[in-house]
C-alpha cells in the first residue's frame, strides 16, 4: 500500500520539521536532567533552555514579560488552571462562541454547575460564520459579559474568528478574556500587545510543531490566578505554600525538559521560515482543496463565506456517507488519515447542523503536505461519489 | 575537564537505557499522531502502545486491572489529583510521614487551610529512622486515621519505609492509604495485591528509567475520585461533563504519545533486565559509597541503622561545608552532578536536625553509575577534608 498521506494536522502537526526530532534526541541525550538553577552544570542548562524558550515564545506574540509566559504539560491543563484559577460566584455571566472545544466547555460546564454562572453563546451566522454585533451588543446589554472564552481559530472549521470584533463590543464591561491559540499560534501572526486579552493559551504539538508534553498560558492580566496543581518547585522547599512569583507559581513538578528542548528548536524553525511562510503555503494548499472539493455538489463544506478568514482545517460531508464510515474507506482503502466525527466541539455541530449526520469529515492540513496529496485525497472522494 | 560523573538521579534518572532514546525517537517519526481507536492505522497504533504500556504498568506490580493505570503527565499532578479528587471536611485526620515531598505536602496543606483538617506526623526514630509502633498506636487510637499519604521510599534519605507496618496498624481504623512510589516502582518489587492500599502514584522518569512528561497512578480502591483536569477525551464529545470511564475520566486532552512510548521501552528494559538484578547492582554501589564515606569521622551520614531498608540516595554533610559551598565545588572543580539543599522535603530536615545545616548533600546513584564513579566522589571528597 502507499504512505499515508496524514490530514489530521490539527489533532497534531505530523510530521514535525527534523531539526524538532534531531534536537529533542539529541538534547535528552546530552542534557537530560532535572533543571535547576543553582546546581550542577547540567541542570543550570536545563533552566537555560527553559528561558530562553520562554524568551521565544513571547517573541513570537510581541510579549516583553518572557517570566508571564507559564509552561503546563498541554493547553488543557493550561485552560484548567485559568478556569479554575478564577474567582468564581453566582450571578456572572460567561460568554463563549459556537466553535469553543471542550478543553473550554468541560472545565466551564463544571463552572457552571457549581457555581450557578450563566453560560451565553456569542451570535454568529451558520452559513456565512459572520458575527452578528448587533446582536452581540444587545445581549451585552442585557447580561453584562464577566468573562469571555473564545478559540482564535476553529477547531473544527478553520475559520479565524473576528476577535478583534468581539474585543472591541466588549470593551466596555471589562470582561476578563481568554484566547484559545491551540489552532493560531505559529500560523497566524499575533501581536499580543495590540490585543486587550488577559490570557492567551497555546498548544506546543499543533501550529507551533513541537511535540506533545508542553503547552501553556501567556499571562497579560493584572490578575494573580489561584494555582491549581502544588508541588516541589525546588524552591523554598521548607514553605508549604508555592511560591508567589511567576512563573514558578504554576509550574510545581519537574519540567519536561525533552518536550522544552522540542518546542525551543520548533520556534526556531518557525522564525527561520516566518509565520507568513507558513501561512502562505498553507493558504496555497487550502485553496486547491477548496476548490476542487466545491466542483462536486454532492460535498458539503463547512466555511465561512469570506475565506481570507480561514485556516488550513476544511470540514465537510458528503451526502450519501456518514463521516466516520468515510473516513473508514479512505483510511483502509487509500491510506488517507482524516479525523471524523465530533472533534471535541461540543457546541459547533448545532450550529451548522451536523449533530444527526455524527459530525463531520475534517481535513486539516500542515507545513508538509503537498498539492500531490491533495489531488490524492480529492481523486479518491470523487471516485467515491 | 573530565566527563561529568552524575550522582541526581533522584532527580531524574541519567542517562536513560540507550534504548529508550532510541525508540521514543523512532516511534515519534513514524507513530507521532494524536490515538484514538476509532479513526486511522497510525492513530490506532498510538492507543494500542498506551493500552500496552498501561498493561506493562499493571505487570509490573502484579495488578489485573490495566485500566486503573491512570496516565498523568507527572507524579505531581497524580497526587494533586488524588488529593483533590477526594471528599474533605472537617474533622478528618491526616497522617504523614517526616520523609514526604512537597508534591504531597502543598497539596495537602491547602486542604488544610481550606477544611480545617488535621495532619499528623507519624513517629520514627530520628536515629535510626525506627518505626514507632507503641507511639503510633497511641496517636491512631486519638486521632483516628482518615487517610494516609506515605512515600515508600524517602528521596533524601533513601530510606525504605516500613509501609507494611504502618499499613498494618492502621487496618482496623481502614484510612484511605495513599503510596507514592515516585523512587521505589522498577526498583524495589512491588506486589500491589499484598498491600492494601488504595492508590500508588508514580513517576515515570525516575526509578522507571523513562522519560519526563509522564507518570500517574494505580487505583485499587472502589472510590470514584472528582476529576481535577476537565477537557476533550476523543469521545463523547458532544457531553460536557467528562466521561465516569476509567481512564479516560482523568485522562482529558492529546495523550503524550512522545513520553508513553519512553515509558513503554523503559518497562521492556527493566522486565528484560529484572527488577532484582538492577537493585543488586545497586546495592553493591551503595555499600561501597557508604562504607568509604564511613571511614571518614568527619562526614555525618543520614542513613537508616538497619540498611536493608536503604536504596542509593545518600544524604550527607561534611562538617564545615554549607552543602550549597559544596556542591558547587564538586560541580566546578570535578564535574561532578550531586544536588543540595532541602530537595523539596519540607519535614525531614527537622527530623535530621539539618534545617539549619541548609539541608544536605544529596548522592543518588542510578543503574548507569560504576565504582569508579564512586571511588573519583570519594577521593576528592577525602582531598577536601
Amino acid at each position: 500500500m502507499n504512505k499515508m498521506v496524514y490530514f489530521d494536522n490539527a489533532a497534531t502537526t505530523f510530521p514535525k520539521p527534523n531539526k524538532v526530532y534531531e534536537y529533542m534526541d539529541r538534547y535528552y541525550r546530552d542534557f537530560g536532567v532535572n533543571a535547576g538553577r543553582s546546581s550542577y552544570k547540567l541542570a543550570r542548562e536545563a533552566s537555560k533552555l527553559i528561558n530562553d524558550t520562554r524568551n521565544k515564545l513571547a517573541g513570537l506574540v510581541n510579549y516583553d514579560k518572557a517570566e508571564k509566559v507559564i509552561f503546563t504539560p498541554s493547553a488543557t491543563i493550561a485552560m484548567n488552571q485559568i478556569i479554575d484559577g478564577l474567582t468564581w460566584d453566582e450571578f456572572k455571566t460567561v460568554y463563549v462562541t459556537p466553535f469553543e472545544h471542550n478543553a473550554i466547555m468541560r472545565p466551564l460546564n463544571y463552572v457552571k454547575e457549581k457555581f450557578n454562572i450563566k453560560i451565553e453563546i456569542i451570535p454568529f451566522d451558520p452559513v456565512t460564520f459572520a458575527l452578528d454585533v448587533e446582536e452581540l451588543n444587545l445581549k451585552f446589554s442585557r447580561d453584562f459579559p464577566d468573562f469571555i472564552f473564545m478559540s482564535h481559530v476553529s477547531n473544527v472549521t478553520g475559520f479565524i474568528l473576528p476577535i478583534e470584533d468581539i474585543i472591541e463590543a466588549a470593551e466596555k464591561y471589562n470582561p476578563i478574556i481568554t484566547l484559545d491559540c491551540s489552532q493560531s499560534i505559529g500560523l497566524i501572526p499575533i501581536d499580543i500587545t495590540k490585543l486587550d486579552i488577559h490570557y492567551l493559551v497555546f498548544a506546543g504539538h499543533k501550529t507551533l510543531y513541537g511535540p506533545f508534553g508542553i503547552g501553556g498560558f501567556i499571562d497579560k492580566s493584572k490578575i494573580k490566578l489561584a494555582e491549581i496543581i502544588k508541588g516541589g518547585t525546588g524552591s523554598d522547599s521548607l514553605n508549604l505554600n508555592m511560591p508567589d512569583t511567576y512563573p514558578a507559581k504554576y509550574e510545581a513538578g519537574s519540567p519536561n525538559i525533552l518536550a522544552i528542548a522540542g518546542l525551543y528548536s520548533a520556534l526556531d524553525w518557525i522564525n527561520e521560515l516566518d509565520v507568513k511562510n507558513i501561512r502562505k503555503k498553507e493558504i496555497e494548499l487550502t485553496k486547491i482543496l477548496i476548490n476542487k472539493l466545491k466542483e462536486n455538489d454532492q460535498v458539503k463544506l463547512y466555511l465561512p463565506e469570506n475565506l481570507s478568514n480561514h485556516v488550513g482545517i476544511v470540514s465537510c460531508n458528503l451526502n450519501q456517507y456518514n463521516p466516520n464510515e468515510l473516513g473508514q474507506i479512505l483510511d483502509e482503502d487509500f491510506n488517507i488519515a482524516v479525523r471524523t466525527g465530533f472533534h471535541c466541539a461540543p457546541l459547533i455541530h448545532d450550529f451548522l447542523g451536523t449533530t444527526n449526520k455524527g459530525g463531520t469529515l475534517r481535513i486539516s492540513l500542515g507545513y508538509f503536505n503537498e498539492t500531490e496529496d491533495i489531488n490524492y485525497l480529492v481523486n479518491r472522494l470523487e471516485e467515491l461519489l
